[in-house]
């Protein structure tokens, strides 16, 4: 399915989305994730390669995101999807983008020598807002 | 173990909780919740019999919750843990008080009829802020 206006808008917002994903041992395991969209089709969340989150998604596909405004918590989307692909591909500059976004700065100041960012494209199966 | 000093801090606020159970096919759910908690031991959700998270957690007792300040969504703590309770007891009273907290109002004003309350007592077994 597509995402709906109000996911979009929220998605554009300076708001995080708080991300699911699900252990080895079949437990969830959810984290606040910066987020971008791709279109009506994806929602997109930068890691790095070796996060429990993109380890837990490249296991099980299936993930669930809730994505708040920050500046009015009873506003919000919560998305379940599956991750139908992980890019490394333009991923260093998607979070460039982001700290862009996110903290009004050209480039991403938290990064680590040693790891490779990717971008987790996560397709919408439901939607509640 | 036992509940940290920050997150202790993130619950007393009025900061939305967002807690992730596992459906029946093993994917995630991820919705907003308001949060309590009981010493340093549980946090607290209160939700309806026949809810999706509840009939989650009652089938799958693993689960995880991150706590995010309402006002800096930087500050946050995410928590995996396990429901070890779920008792109808005390919970019409404790929508009150969550009502009290969050909305300033002496009772609950989204009751519907037909809704049994209940709370979910989530103890910690690993947290991360």
């Amino acid at each position: 399915m597509q995402l709906t206006e109000k996911a979009i808008k929220l998605i554009e917002g300076k708001n995080f989305g708080y991300f699911a994903t699900v252990m080895k041992d079949g437990s969830p395991q959810v984290t606040p994730v910066w987020v971008d969209h791709e279109g009506k089709d994806y929602i997109l969340v930068n890691t790095a390669l070796g996060r429990t989150k993109q380890k837990n998604a490249k296991r099980k596909s299936e993930v669930a995101i809730a994505i708040a405004d920050a500046s009015n918590q009873y506003e919000q989307v919560s998305v379940r999807g599956v991750v139908t692909e992980q890019t490394t591909k333009g991923a260093d500059e998607h979070i460039d983008k982001l700290a862009k976004k996110y903290l009004g700065k050209e480039r991403y100041p938290y990064r680590s020598p040693n790891e490779e960012r990717v971008i987790l494209k996560i397709m919408p199966e439901h939607i509640s807002e």
